[in-house]
């Protein structure tokens, strides 16, 4: 391959799409954003799905190389911990890491805005609005485009297209309608969600805990809660979408009171108006998408959700996109413009890891919803936390893995993630281990077993 | 439901949508078949797959009940057993059931043109060929097509339509871009295939033994041979698609004469040009399709390949769609004309046994490349063999359970053979079971466990 610099479409403005036009257009490339939706700058409701989401270091890290990381710090919400919340509105606070570690709540529309004004300071980036992606050809390099207000249908030719338009891509449409051997997966899990709002208190004061992941774990279902800058916390209902005890169910005022009485009460409260809330919000589906290839030859692949869609549990989702970037970018660093090697190698390396997280999050929804208010699996916690505290080379907690280092890959955190689960299963089952936990007897046990 | 006479579309003309047609003329239904390809009858070159299949019990059911089993059985051969090929072109013939249980191969085009001369007999059948079917509106009740000659659009509105377009419907398109939550995978075994012929000898003779199903078993890959009426066999190589011993890798006429004289040579006198054939047909791939649901309120249902494309290792594909057919004629005769009834009833009894065969039909590449040649799996075949000849309300092996046994579910047979399965296991891991497999102990063994 002649190695030189190129013309690149993206089809998607999302979270992805504008971090990965950052990223090739400080590498030099010549980079043209389509976006089916209007410009989230000059709208005044987003009309994407999450209000907030949680970012991790594999999201800081991106945004640090691309300079702007402590621009969005400036409206992160740090949360040092789960908080736990009872049926009888009991708290447990439970740390995510060690002390400075946190996740962070950030508005999905804050941090979109923030990608885009880079973007569109940079002098070869150019972003179109209201241009849905409709197909993609491979063979002729060519991604087709309708304008959502005028009708208009465009074909770019680029050298390079990227198509980061989410878990309902176009681009893998077309990838499914036109390669044979396509492999793909769609799925969805019989939880969905419903969104609901905690408003703020005096002076945007807040009215639980700010520095904190709030959960109701209640076994089948929970809700969730993150806090927003302007001292609001935005709560997730995730409930089983269809069967006997499920949204299908609450279907009147009444039924949907008993409900919430019953399972969260200690949040009403605080939202007063959580039943007409509860009619007036849509409930949504979470699907997960897996699919191969990603690539198509030197020129062209999917990136972000639209190459893997996950479910929201490890809160990974736009983590995991970013980390796309960062890892195409050390690509394009690696192999310079040789694109005949960098898009096998990114799919090679991401593919992996990005199952891995499907995986890793769909498992998690029952680590949150159901372990946490387990007290023996509080107890596995805090030996795993002791030990690593003391073993920092030789232990570190699944979720630690994922979350807060991003220098181990998706891949071998599920990998060691499982065979440390295995060792603290036999150091569960030892006998009396509540009293014993905290012995040098389980330390060896543990070191005996690694 | 108000029940009454109403208008029916099938897109597809295949098997499926041909017999279907049948079906639903038969019970009064007014009904509009649109095919995307020319008509068979006056085409000379079929475009389809496979130029022969096994039609076993529960595809010679379905044919009986719309009274054409007797003409098709004319042009069928039966194959009563394996004829296993050895590398040295040794022969052992393993019967498939008992004396007179036999699976017949069949002309796909020969059974397609029977079942679309007898739906064209009707007078409540409309056949329409070179109609693509693009899409449905399935809350509109409309299916839109374009005529491959004309480019001209239609809309039919109906108030049952069916797809019965195959493994790359267009109906099971819509429901994955319009519908939520709609589960979808479609996934390739690395195995691919290539056809081959074998003429017939002087007068229309059979160069090899006429009534088996002639198998070349090599472990990761196989080639099999199928009767034709003409005298001919049609031979399909099944062989990785790519890696390091593949048709990737057989890329010239010297590497493939090494490789067939290596594990085919007694085919080979029989098909001198073998080498031009090789190089002049293509390789197939091999797409299993999972989808959930199938149907769309009262007025719309997937058929056949469309909602359950499988692998062809079980000899299945045709039967299974043909069992489609006959369950919802059932469904019809039970409930009349309630479609709000019959179409969730048919979902309901046919995806467990869809997916069940897709399973079965995986499985069996394993039993039919690498067990037909293991003594252990023949020595297994023939202790199961003897004791269902005994006990025939006891145990009925798992092959003849899905080929002969048509009032055995698939899900049932899946069920039923994994457990025998475990049964033989545990009599395989006798000692000296080769010596004692005909002894009463066996016998009692086997009785215990059931």
């Amino acid at each position: 391959m002649e190695a030189k610099k190129k013309d690149v479409v993206i089809a998607g403005s999302g979270l992805v799409g504008s971090l990965l036009s950052i990223f090739l257009a400080k590498k030099g490339y010549k980079v043209k954003v389509f976006e089916r939706r209007p410009d989230l700058r000059s709208t005044n409701s987003y009309q994407g799905r999450s209000i907030n989401l949680a970012l991790s270091d594999r999201g800081w890290r991106a945004l640090k190389k691309i300079g702007i990381d402590q621009d969005i710090k400036k409206i992160a919400i740090p949360m040092y911990a789960r908080m736990i919340h009872d049926v009888k509105g009991n708290l447990v606070a439970q740390p995510y890491g060690k002390n400075d570690q946190a996740i962070y709540s950030v508005s999905r529309l804050g941090i979109n805005v923030a990608l885009l004004e880079l973007a569109d300071k940079m002098p070869n980036v150019e972003l179109l609005f209201d241009e849905r992606c409709e197909s993609i050809d491979f063979e002729k390099k060519e991604a087709n485009f309708v304008n959502a207000i005028t009708d208009r249908r465009t074909k770019e030719n680029a050298s390079l297209i990227f198509s980061a338009d989410g878990a309902f891509s176009a681009g893998r449409l077309s990838k499914q309608l036109s390669s044979d051997r396509f492999e793909y997966q769609q799925f969805y899990i019989n939880c969905a969600y419903k969104e609901l709002a905690i408003p703020a208190g005096e002076n945007g004061s807040f009215l639980m805990e700010k520095n904190a992941l709030h959960i109701w774990p209640r076994g089948a279902f929970m809700m969730i809660a993150l806090p927003n800058p302007d001292g609001s916390f935005t709560c997730t209902l995730f409930f089983p979408a269809s069967g006997d005890f499920s949204f299908e169910e609450l279907d009147t005022r009444e039924k949907t009171k008993i409900f919430f009485e019953k399972y969260f009460n200690d949040a009403l409260p605080l939202m007063p108006d959580y039943l007409d809330q509860f009619e007036r919000n849509p409930v949504s589906s979470l699907v997960t998408v897996k699919c191969f290839p990603w690539i198509y030859k030197d020129s062209f692949s999917l990136i972000g959700d639209a190459a893997h869609a996950i479910v929201p549990f490890f809160g990974q989702g736009m983590n995991c996109g970013f980390e796309d970037c960062v890892v195409l970018d050390e690509l394009i660093e690696e192999y310079q413009e040789k694109w005949d090697v960098i898009l096998p190698e990114f799919e090679k390396l991401r593919k992996p890891d990005a199952d891995a997280i499907a995986d890793l999050a769909i498992n998690n929804f029952n680590e949150m919803s159901d372990k946490t208010g387990d007290p023996k699996f509080l107890l596995q916690k805090k030996i795993e936390a002791k030990f690593s505290d003391k073993y920092p080379d030789k232990w570190i907690p699944a979720y630690s893995m994922v979350t807060f280092s991003p220098h181990i890959r998706y891949s071998e955190a599920l990998a060691n993630g499982k065979r440390q689960q295995g060792i603290m299963d036999e150091i569960m089952n030892t006998e009396n281990i509540e009293n014993i936990w905290d012995s040098e007897q389980i330390e060896e046990m543990i070191l005996e077993r690694i």
